[in-house]
C-alpha cells in the first residue's frame, strides 16, 4: 500500500463540470480538499471546491501553475488533451495514468486495445478515405456506423451507414477526420460496470448497471441489470481486466452490449464491449445514494492512496437523467418519495445539456 | 407551500464549523449556493462554499453586507447572538426563527417552555446567588446538576451537587452568572429525535437515536434505539409539538432521558426532555448515510420553502464521533467494512474537539 495523502490534502481536477463537482464533493467528505482547473467560468465544480483556476487546457503556464498547488492531479473528463496532462504530470503525480486517456481518446486505438486481451468487441475497420471505405465496406458488414475515432461523445460525429451511398456521404462529412466504421449490434441490452482500482492494484466493483439510451445520451440507468448471474461475472471479469492491463488508478467505466438471440456457448459470451471511459461515470451515478460509498469517493480514495471503500449496495435504484428542459420539474421531484434530487448548479438548461439527475431508491430484492 | 428559493438561489450560513460544512455540501447536491459567515479564518465550511466571509459576530456592518448577498440566513450554532440574527434580517429572511434560539439558549426559558407545553422536565429552579440557592435545595433533590443558563455545551459549565457544600462551592465557580439547579434524573437511556418542520408547518421525523455520551460529549448514535413502538411515538410527539410551538423552520434535535425502572402509566411516560437543539444536531449524523434525504439536506428544503424529503432510514446504524486524537486511525477506519467515515478538515486535532465521525451500516432489521 502506498503512503496515502492525509486528510487536508489538495487533489487538483482537470475539468469542472458535474463529474468535477460530485467528485469535490466527496473529497470534502473525506477532509480532503480540491482545485478545479476549467475553462468555462462559474463552472459548475467551482462553487464547492477550496480553490479554482481558470484557464484553457493548452495554457501550459497556468497548468503547471496550477498543478504546483496541489498533492495529485486528476481528470474529470477523458478529452483531455495529452500535453497538458505531461505538464501537470511534471509538478504532482497524474492519476489515471496518461495511457488510460489515450487509449480511450481514439476508437480505433481503444478496439485494437480490447481486442488484443481477448475481449468481444464488434466488427471494426479503420476509415481515412475512399479506399480504406471500400476495404472496411468489405469486412463491416451494414448496417454499421461510422464514427469519428476522437472527440465523439453523447452520440456526436456518428453516422448510421445502411449502404454504400450513406457511407460516402458520412465520409464527405467528415472533411478528413479519421475514423472507425463499426458493425451495428443488434442487442437486448446495454449494460455498464464502475471498477476502481488502487494504486496497490486492489480492484472494486459495482454492480452491473443497465442504461437505457435516448438520443445518443444516457437517459435511465438501473441498477441490478436485468442479467443472468454468469453474465454479471463476466461483465466484472472483462472490467477488471481492463483496469489491470491499463494499470488504471482511479475509477473506470466499461460499457458494454448484450447481444440478441440465443446463446449456445452461454450467457457469458453474449457480452461485446462498446466503449471504455477511463473516468468516474454518468452509468454510476445511482452509488451516490444507493451505497455507503459511490464511484465520486472511490476514485478519490484510489488517486489519494487510500483504501477503497465498500462498494456493496444497500438498495436497488433507478437514476434518471434530467436534461436540458426536463429539470423544470425540478419541485415536482423534489416532493417525490424515495427520489434523491441532485442538481448541478449549471444556470443555463441548454437542449442536451445534463442538468442533474433523479435516483429512486427500492428495497433490495 | 411558499414560493420555493430557485436552484442557483444562495443561503447564507452563520458559522463555519462541521455542521455548517455538512449543510453547505447538502446545499450543493441541490444546486443551492451557500455564503458562509465565520469567526474563524480556514473555517471547515469556508472550503466547500461558494463563498466565505470572516467576521465577528458583533460586526454589524460585515453582518449586514454578508446578509445583502444572499436569498435567506440560517446557523448552524444555537449560540448566535439575538442581535446578529436581527441584523441579518434585516436584508433576507432568517429561519429558524430567533425565538428558537432564544428558548434554547437559555435552560431557563427553554424549561419553563417545555413545562409550559405540558412536557415533563426534570425538576428544577433558578439559582441566581445565595438566597435562591437555599430555595432550590428545598426544591430539588440532591443530587443535582448546577448549569449556567446560557453558553453552555458539550459539559461545559456544569457541577454535580451532592450535597450543601458542594453547592456553596459551586455557586462560587458560576461568579455571578445565572443558573438552574437541575435533579439528575437517573435514567436508562439517552434518545434523541431530529425533526424537520417546513414554511408550512409540514413536519418531517426521523427515528429516534439512542445516544452515548463520554465526558460530556456525543460519543455514539445508535439507530433504531432499543425502545418500545410507544415510546418512540411519544418520543416523536414531543418533538413535534415544541417545533410547532417554536413555529420553527429548520431542523430541531430534542434530547430526551428515558428514566429508570418500572413505568407504571405506560411506556410513553418515562420520557423526559433534557435540552432542545434549534438545529442539526450531530445525533442526526447517521441520516447522511442510512437515509436517502438527510437531516442537512430536510434543514436546506425546509428554509428553502422546497418540499420536504424522504426521511426514511435504508439501514439500521451506529455513529461513532472522532474526538481529538481518535482521528488519528482514519486510515485503518477507511479501510472498515461498511463504514462510512467523514473528516471535517479541521487542521488540528485538540482533545475534545470534534473531527470527524464513522457511520456503520446494518441491514434493516
Amino acid at each position: 500500500m502506498p503512503n496515502p495523502l492525509p486528510p487536508g490534502s489538495m487533489i487538483g481536477i482537470l475539468g469542472g463540470g458535474q463529474l468535477g463537482r460530485m467528485l469535490a464533493l466527496a473529497a470534502a467528505r473525506l477532509g480532503i480538499k480540491t482545485h478545479i482547473y476549467t475553462d468555462e467560468p462559474n463552472a459548475p465544480a467551482s462553487a464547492v471546491a477550496a480553490a479554482s483556476t481558470t484557464g484553457s487546457f493548452e495554457d501550459e503556464s497556468t497548468l503547471a501553475a496550477f498543478a504546483g498547488t496541489v498533492d495529485v492531479v486528476t481528470c474529470e473528463f477523458e478529452n483531455v488533451p495529452a500535453r497538458a496532462l505531461e505538464i501537470a504530470g511534471r509538478m504532482a503525480p497524474v492519476h489515471p495514468p496518461a495511457n488510460a486517456f489515450a487509449t480511450a481518446q481514439d476508437r480505433l486505438t481503444e478496439k485494437d486495445f480490447l481486442r488484443g486481451l481477448g475481449i468481444a468487441v464488434a466488427e471494426y475497420a479503420a476509415v481515412d478515405d475512399a479506399k480504406s471505405l471500400r476495404d472496411a465496406l468489405v469486412r463491416v458488414k451494414l448496417p454499421a456506423i461510422l464514427k469519428t475515432r476522437r472527440f465523439g461523445y453523447d452520440g456526436k460525429g456518428q453516422a448510421l451507414i445502411r449502404n454504400e451511398a450513406e457511407a460516402a456521404a458520412a465520409l464527405k462529412e467528415l472533411r478528413g477526420q479519421p475514423a472507425v466504421l463499426e458493425a451495428l449490434v443488434a442487442f437486448e441490452r446495454e449494460v455498464s460496470v464502475i471498477v476502481v482500482r488502487g494504486q496497490d492494484g486492489e480492484l472494486g466493483f459495482y454492480d452491473p448497471v443497465e442504461n437505457v439510451h435516448q438520443n445518443g445520451i444516457l437517459a435511465i440507468s438501473r441498477v441490478p441489470a436485468n442479467i443472468h448471474a454468469k453474465c454479471a461475472f463476466e461483465a466484472r471479469r472483462i472490467a477488471g481486466k481492463v483496469a489491470d492491463a491499463l494499470s488504471h488508478v482511479g475509477v473506470l467505466c466499461v460499457e458494454m452490449f448484450q447481444r440478441e438471440g440465443e446463446a449456445p456457448r452461454g450467457e457469458a459470451r453474449r457480452l461485446i464491449v462498446n466503449e471504455i471511459a477511463p473516468r468516474v461515470h454518468n452509468s454510476g451515478h445511482w452509488t451516490i445514494d444507493a451505497c455507503l460509498v459511490s464511484q465520486f469517493e472511490n476514485h478519490i480514495r484510489a488517486i489519494a492512496g487510500w483504501p477503497l471503500g465498500d462498494t456493496a449496495r444497500h438498495s436497488d435504484a433507478v437514476m434518471t437523467n434530467l436534461i436540458g428542459a426536463g429539470v423544470e420539474h425540478w419541485r415536482a421531484l423534489a416532493g417525490e418519495e424515495n427520489v434523491a434530487l441532485h442538481l448541478y448548479g449549471k444556470a443555463e438548461a441548454r437542449p442536451g445539456r445534463k442538468m442533474g439527475h433523479t435516483t429512486r431508491l427500492l428495497p433490495k430484492r
